[in-house]
């Protein structure tokens, strides 16, 4: 069977080239294309010399003939706002298209424009698109040609919440979501005083109070794991001194009636058939670093007695399972591949 | 003026040495005595070669009597359920005493019980001891002749939310506190796996959870903020790859009626006699650098309109305004100083 | 053909986990034994979660007879001084041993017991433990029974140096190697003070002065490459406040009469055929985050001609080609496989 | 007495920032000029929240009247290069002058050119410049008008290594600076991608290696300790995952005919009026984090007999000793105030 032909679109961003790193271990992909705008004519490697003997290819500017020639879907790893400009182009040219930022994730278009400050530029795809997250969509993502790779902390916030509002044990009305990311989720084009060393180390900060962009994802995804009830979500992020790695503490009340006492095994059953989603034995809890560089997710759903709450904890690499590993994993459901050909591997600890 | 004396018990430790590095520059006291049962015996600086120059004393063991006679207050700066031991023969011996620990924090010696696994040895003087945190309790304190400083987490708890608790913009059924300490916090005798630099670097991960011993003492003073209306806490510690600090993330529900427009501003007046509490202008955010090594506590109280949620944000050093800092801020009001005095200066920032 | 059988003594250490999660992606090697003795009994998955679903077997005590029947090659991941006492029983049961620890490095026992304070108990074997750097001893390497991984400094200093001397470009008289590690180095059983995270968080220092164990084997080494000439060594080993990494700065004089001109090229030429030693191009100098990971050493050899130096900067991940890594190309090379077998993967970055 | 009326010009670098830090407890100073031309107009407090309560100043943009009218002595805070074009003008309306940057500090324009790749444009202030390392000219830098404040790597190396140099303990021949130091020393301006948290966090790597801008400025003074032979030195800077501290692991042959024996006796009287060098005893070796904030340098000069050199290990904070807290010493001096004034106060540790 012949590799499935890669391009990789904003190669030179944190997200861009950890698909890159990913792939080269893939046993059915072929990297055959990698653009940058700003880098163009350079190998990759010498941008990235880790990646140097495993990635001849120079990088070139985006042309979406050269790209619909070169590949068989294409990972946009650009900034919000891009790829909605770009995508039908790639489409017709009969490439898949993976689209790591946000333009075709959020199905309202008039919630892309509250969050998101401008009209949505390609309405008529989002009916399309498939929210690509493998343990809720599999099966859509398998059909799929143009697919919305989640957001980082939508990522761990789904995860760690959809199951116990699927399964009626929360209530949809008190859903907190307090989550802590690696720095590397700012990406690398954010070249400001407030990204430097010597501002982040040794330092904790929350941030987007009020108004993350990710907030109303992670409330249409709820929503729908809660049958269409809305689930309006109070979502604080912060800033952690290290580069990977998202944690969420997500807080919901015990619906009435529930029995809380399967909790943990309800979530076990839950995942039962997802790959990357680990939930952790009674009494453990997650750390960050058991996900660093891997596609696994790690999960502990809790019952707090004196209080009547539910608190799930959940951990993923923001790079990985936040972004290009869950784009891979996507891409393998797309090409009827194994879904963890090239993603099967532990994260690295210490 | 004569200086106060200074005795300090277990400065060995965090929050024993950082008693020390800030006496160093308090122009009322003198510290006269050091102890630790370890290392008694060699100066202080040989064990902490930064404080050379600044403290001649030799490490001794603790003998009631000797501090007695070289001191006029003590600070104990050794584990839990040490000082319930020790502090009735100080304080007959005429010492003032201002525990570090939790030995007199909590009012309940059920509680203690409950949560410390043990009797209570010294309920007799539970009724005496003031909770010592100077935006709450100064006149008290300043009469004191045992003070129970308050423990890290609570304080950056209960300055974020019982102003909004006592001023009745708050519902006290619904309160989530979600914090994240630097590791110091864990102190100098966890010489365990998991406290080593290869096992916390580049990790995050919450801990204690359903069962932290801080939940009961911020559900004391919350409840007392409230008027004595029982709070119930779901607390939730996290720990982050830097040495000092905690940022607290605290969530509640407006109060039915209550108008969350003056909200800052309502602490702003809170706290306008506190000479540590620096209450945010509208649209910063704390960061806990901003408070590394100084006593200060900064906060931001806002309210989400799309989920009627009040959040408040804070951070503290951990070891200065969540230990050491906070002491000495005792001390002051328990010898008539200047509140500031010796606590007077800024962070250390970056 | 027939999976190598793998045993690991001493699985719960730094290295031994790291040998355990490189040979979860090896094609040609299945894990069939992993012992702790402070852990037995339960699975290896219940220490390192990060490594459920990949390792199910259980945590053993060591038993010779067992290892030997359960396993094709051992890899003996215990403190130095234990491989002396049980590799000879484990080789006479027809296991190969690659020792991690230090035992077999020094072929003269009389530096080791020099260095490490204690007779050497193998003596006999010392003479047919072959040095396991691959870049070096290959062909030995490939016929050993015996092999001694190296240590991670010396890996990181020889491989910087040992061209030069080997070339005649540098004076035997005059090296000194100026490395920094991570702090993964001290292991996972160094539970002490000092290897706590608030003591090594911020903070850089020297250790081991004038006295450190590497040195001797970095002089035996260096002398080897210098056809047998002493090449004394000034060797000072420094802390970083990260997990993984060693950053080598080494320094020689010239020979007289060598010409500068082609060092970079010449390093280049004798690396050609090591498939983990990258050269890097002109200009471009190494940063430890290049390896963290996986099994390459990226180097940088300058001329200083203001003052006659050579200076040739090499990186590592101490805890891959400075140990767990360079042991399995060890293996590889033991065992008729590619070198390259499991270990043909980039570094993590960022 | 009147405070000292203080100017700091470019108070939004971290060198700027700083010397306000310290200041705020100086007992003889009164800053009343701060200027930014960035961020000219908003109060200094509204940059730096760690400030608030401490400074009431608004930023100004630079005005050499201005600042003579209101300072009596002018910190100059801004990058290579700026000063060279003001300090006349300063000067000539009244105002001493301090220098942070480096533009005074080499006495031969042709060097200052080589270096910095332009003209000097204050060849006639050069000879009037005093090199403002109190510890080797304490007079006249009580006598001068214009202080060059050093390097941050230069005070770590000068102090390490002219002691043994001025004494004929180590040969002018063969010195090599190998040095550490943290982020910060890069500077707030510094807003590019190698200098983001995601680039440098768990990342060690050498850089200016052959031609590092403090290489002159050591040479200089070394060449000034050794009476006037030359003294050409290798020196390596590296950057270190933390944010202050500089560690300097300083090479030299011992000179022929020195005894070794009272090599640290030696540096102990040598800096017996030193209020801010601390000699560590026998055994002791520095760690950056025991200078952290203060203006101390910490120094272990050992001699290695295997191999007949000295090695001289020192710390400093860059941003205390290697800038703002030996401005503010210097200030001291010229100003005939306690040389400690304001600087009293130990390191923070941890």
């Amino acid at each position: 069977m012949a590799a499935v032909r890669i391009g990789v679109v904003g190669a030179t961003g944190y997200a861009g080239v950890e698909i890159v790193r990913l792939l080269t271990r893939h046993p059915n992909a072929q990297i055959t294309c990698v653009t940058s705008e700003s880098r163009s004519g350079v190998p990759l490697s010498a941008v990235f010399p880790h990646l140097s003997g495993y990635v001849p290819e120079h990088l070139r500017p985006f042309s979406p003939t050269e790209v619909a020639e070169l590949a068989d879907v294409v990972f946009l790893a650009r900034g919000n706002g891009w790829a909605m400009k770009h995508a039908a182009t790639l489409l017709q040219a009969g490439v898949k298209v993976i689209d790591i930022a946000a333009d075709f994730r959020l199905r309202d278009p008039a919630v892309w424009r509250e969050y998101y400050g401008c009209e949505h530029e390609a309405v008529d795809l989002l009916a399309e698109a498939v929210y690509g997250l493998p343990e809720f969509y599999r099966d859509r993502i398998s059909q799929a040609r143009l697919v919305a790779n989640p957001g980082c902390y939508p990522t761990s916030a789904i995860l760690a919440l959809a199951p116990a509002l699927k399964l009626g044990l929360v209530d949809p009305g008190g859903v907190i979501v307090c989550s802590a990311s690696g720095v590397s989720g700012a990406g690398r084009s954010k070249t400001e005083v407030p990204y430097l060393f010597s501002e982040l180390d040794s330092n904790y900060r929350a941030y987007g109070v009020l108004k993350h962009r990710h907030t109303p994802e992670i409330e249409q995804e709820l929503s729908a794991a809660a049958a269409g009830t809305a689930v309006p979500v109070t979502f604080t992020p912060h800033l952690v001194p290290m580069t990977r790695g998202i944690h969420t503490t997500a807080y919901a009340s015990l619906a009435a009636g529930a029995d809380p006492s399967g909790l943990r095994q309800a979530y076990e059953e839950f995942y039962s058939d997802a790959p990357f989603v680990h939930v952790l034995p009674e009494g453990q809890f997650p750390e960050t670093k058991q996900a660093a560089g891997s596609n696994y997710c790690r999960i502990s759903p809790v019952f707090d007695e004196r209080t009547g709450r539910v608190i799930v904890l959940s951990v993923i690499d923001n790079l990985v399972k936040g972004a290009a590993g869950q784009a891979i994993q996507n891409m393998n459901l797309m090409f009827g591949l194994d879904e963890t050909a090239g993603l099967d591997f532990p994260a690295m600890y210490p």
